[in-house]
C-alpha cells in the first residue's frame, strides 16, 4: 500500500565526500561498472545529487512519462475527445496494461486487470475469495503485521460476508490453516521490516487446507520474482507506484487466476465489468475473464502514465532485478556495518536472502530525526513509527555507489 | 456515469455553409454576441471546425490542464518525489478539491471528498445509507431507468446489507416511499432522456418517510444548480468528467451531509479514511468529516488534472450557467423543428424547463447511423441504444451558433 513519508522534508544536499572506508567506495565503483542493469538508470528522470532510496514508497519518474501524458491530454483528450475511447484504445486500457505487467508477477495473459486503488481491489479480492470459499468456513486469516489498510479492509469484507478475522504471524501461518479457514490474506513482503514471506509454501499449505489465498504484492512486484501462476496463487492485488514506478497513486491491479474467473463474484459489479457494457441492460452479467474485476470508468490520465512507465521494463528480466536487489541490500548492510558505530542501528530485515525483499529496515532510537537529517544530506529513505528507518532499493535506478553513500552518510550522522 | 461513445468514429469536417433558414443563423449570431458566458470558451482547447455536443459524456480539455499536468509529472513527481505528499499538498487533495467543487453542487465546505470512480462511491454511499437507515427497513428503491451501473451496484449493496432492491419510476417515486423504505437512489438527470427529476420534492418526501436519500449527480453537476445543502440531501455521488471537464475517468466525488458524518460507516475503510493514517494502528478509527469517505492512495495525476480543470469555473455562477443551458436547448429544439422534416425525430427530453437537464435526446430510426453521419460532418453527439441521439450542451464552451449548426446538419442528413 501507499505510504507517503511523514518525516520533515528538506532539500537535496551534495554528497559527503570523505569517509572512513575508502575501499567500500572503490568496491561500489567496481560493482557499478560491472552491473548489467546500470544503464537502466538513464530511463528515469532523477534529481541530481540525491540518493533515492524511497522507491518502495513512490517510484521515480520514468523519463518517457511526461511526453506521454502531454499527448494523452493535448491530442487524445483535447483533439480526439470522446473518440479516444475507441481510437486511443482508452476503453481496453485496464486489460491491456494488466497484460503488460502480468509477466512481472508471473501471470499468463488475461488474469490481471488494472484500476482502482489497492484497498478497493483488496475488497473485491477478499469478498470474491469468501464467495469462492463458499459457506461452511468462517475464518479470514490476516497477516497480523500487515499494512493497516489490509486489516481494515479485511474487517469490512469479513463483516459483510459473515467471516471472522483472525490475525496470524505470517512466518508461522501455515499452522493456522484448517478446515474452518475460508480466506488467507498475506503480504508477500512486509512493508515495515522488508521480510519476504514464503509465498510458494504458504500458498500450497493454504490451498491444501481448502482455503482461498489472497496475496498483497505491493512490496514485491517489480523487485523480485512472484510467479503467481507457477505457485497456484488464487487472487492477488498490488499497487503500481512503488517498484513499478507508475506515479503517485497510480492505479492498482487485481489478479484473478484463470481457474477462478468463471466463479469470481465481485462486490463491486460496475458497468465496466459487464459482459456488454454498452447494451445498458438492467441486470449485471459479468464479463469473461479478469475484465469482470473492472468497476467504473478507468482514470485514463493515471492509467496511461502507468502504461508509459512500464516502458522502463523493456528487455529487463525480473531474475536479474532480483539478483541486483540482493547484491545491493547485501552491500548496503555491509557498508552500514562498516560505517555505523556498533549498537547504533539494528537491522530488522532478515539476513537470509530467502527472507529478504528489496528494502532494508534499520531500527534506531530517534529514527524520525535521523531520517530527517539523512534527507537533509541528500539521502532519501523514510521513517516508520516508532523507530524504523526504511531504505528501498530499486535495482532499475539505484546503484552500489548510492548504497555506499547512504550508509556512509548514516555513519556520519552517528559519528 | 461514464458513457464513451460507441458510434463509429470519424474525422471532423468543415461546417455546412448553406441552410434553409438563415434567420436562425442570424439569431444564433445575435444570441452569441450578447451571451455573457461566451468568453469562457477561450478557457478550453477545442478542435477547430467541430461542434462538440458530447460534454455530457466527456467534457472538453480546459486550456490550463496540460501545463499543470506537466508540472505535476516533471517537478512534483520527478524532482520532489516523495516530498510532494507534503510539499505539493498531494495528501490533502481529495478534501481540497472536494471543497473546490462543493459550491457547484451547493455544499458548504467539509462535505465533499474526491477520489475513486462513481461506481465505487455509489457503493460507499449505498452501504453507508443502509447503515444510517438502521435495521427494520428492508427496501432500497432505485430509479428504474437509471444508468445501469447504479442498478448493478445497488443490487450488490442490497445483497450485502440485507436489503431488497425495488425499481421505481422517479417521476412518481414519492408514492413508493414508505416505512419500509431504507434508502432511495435517484438520478438528478436521466442519462438517456435528459429528464431532470425534482430533487427538492423527492428528497423531502423520502426524508419524511424516514428514508435516506442518495443522489447521482453525474448528469447535473456543473450544468445546473443542485443545492444539496439547501434541499437536505443526505448523500450524493457524481463524476467530474462530464460538465466539470476533469478529464477521461477523472476521480468522482462523494457528498456526506454534515449531520451524517459522525455516523457514516463506510464499507471501504481504507487507511486514507483513518483518523490517524500514519499511526498505522491495527484498528480502523474513521476520520472526522467527509475524509472518512476516502479509501486508498489518491490517483494524483488524474486528481490534480481535475484541480486545474476547475480553474475554468473562476467567477462563473451556476445560475448563469443554467440560464444559458436552457436558452441553448430551447434554441436547439427550435432549430431542429425548423430544419428537420416533420416526423423524422422526436424529442424525448421534456419541454418544460423544470424537467430538462442540459442535454437534448432525439429519438429516431437508424439513430446509430445518423449519429455516425453527424460526426463525419463535424457535429459530435452520441448514440444510446436503441434509437436515441444525445446532444449535450455545456454552457462554458458551447454557443448558439453551435446549436444552430448541429440542428442544420441534422436537417441536411434527413433532407
Amino acid at each position: 500500500m501507499s505510504d507517503p513519508i511523514d518525516t520533515p522534508a528538506a532539500a537535496p544536499a551534495t554528497a559527503t565526500t570523505t569517509g572512513p572506508a575508502p575501499d567500500l567506495r572503490a568496491r561500489a565503483a567496481g560493482l557499478d561498472a560491472t552491473d548489467g542493469l546500470a544503464g537502466l538508470r538513464a530511463r528515469f528522470a532523477l534529481p541530481e545529487g540525491v540518493v533515492y532510496l524511497d522507491g518502495n514508497s513512490l517510484g521515480a519518474l520514468p523519463a518517457g512519462v511526461p511526453d506521454a501524458l502531454a499527448d494523452v491530454a493535448r491530442r487524445q483528450w483535447g483533439e480526439l475527445l470522446i473518440r479516444s475511447w475507441d481510437e486511443s484504445a482508452w476503453w481496453t486500457a485496464p486489460e491491456r496494461i494488466g497484460d503488460r505487467l502480468a509477466p512481472l508477477v508471473g501471470a499468463a495473459p488475461g488474469q490481471v486487470v488494472v484500476g482502482d486503488s489497492t484497498s478497493v481491489n483488496l475488497f473485491k479480492a477478499l469478498v470474491g475469495a469468501a464467495r469462492l470459499a463458499g459457506p461452511g468456513r468462517t475464518r479470514l486469516l490476516v497477516d497480523a503485521a500487515t499494512f493497516p489498510t489490509d486489516g481494515y479492509i479485511a474487517e469490512s469484507a469479513a463483516r459483510m460476508t459473515g467471516l471472522t478475522v483472525t490475525p496470524v504471524d505470517p512466518s508461522h501461518a501455515a499452522a493456522a490453516f484448517d478446515a474452518d479457514t475460508a480466506v488467507v490474506l498475506l503480504n508477500h513482503v512486509d512493508y515495515r521490516t522488508g521480510r519476504l514471506h514464503d509465498l510458494p509454501a504458504l500458498t500450497r499449505a493454504a490451498r491444501a487446507a481448502g482455503a482461498v489465498t489472497v496475496w498483497d504484492l505491493c512490496h514485491s512486484a517489480g523487485a523480485l520474482p512472484v510467479d503467481l501462476d507457477a505457485h497456484g496463487v488464487d487472487l492477488a492485488v498490488g499497487c503500481t507506484y512503488k517498484y513499478l514506478n507508475g506515479g503517485p497513486g497510480a492505479p492498482a491491479y487485481l489478479y484473478i487466476a484463470e481457474r477462478h474467473q468463471q466463479d469470481f463474484d465481485s462486490p463491486l459489479p460496475g458497468w465496466n465489468g459487464h459482459a456488454e457494457p454498452f447494451a445498458m441492460t438492467p441486470g449485471f452479467v459479468p464479463a469473461e475473464g479478469a475484465r469482470r474485476g473492472r468497476v467504473g470508468t478507468p482514470d485514463i490520465l493515471s492509467m496511461l502514465a502507468l502504461e508509459a512507465a512500464l516502458d522502463a521494463w523493456a528487455g529487463v528480466g525480473i531474475a536479474d532485478v532480483r539478483a541486483k536487489s540482493l547484491a545491493l541490500t547485501d552491500f548496503f548492510l555491509e557498508c552500514v556495518a562498516a560505517y555505523v558505530p556498533a549498537g547504533r542501528v539494528e537491522s530488522v530485515t532478515p539476513a537470509a536472502h530467502a527472507e529478504r525483499g528489496s528494502q532494508v529496515s534499520l531500527r534506531t532510537d530517534d529514527a524520525r530525526a535521523v531520517m530527517a537529517e539523512l534527507i537533509s544530506r541528500g539521502v532519501v529513505g523514510d521513517f516508520r513509527a516508532p523507530d524504523v528507518l526504511r531504505f528501498g532499493f530499486t535495482p532499475l535506478y539505484v546503484g552500489f555507489a548510492d548504497a555506499e553513500r547512504a550508509a556512509r552518510t548514516l555513519g556520519h550522522i552517528f559519528g
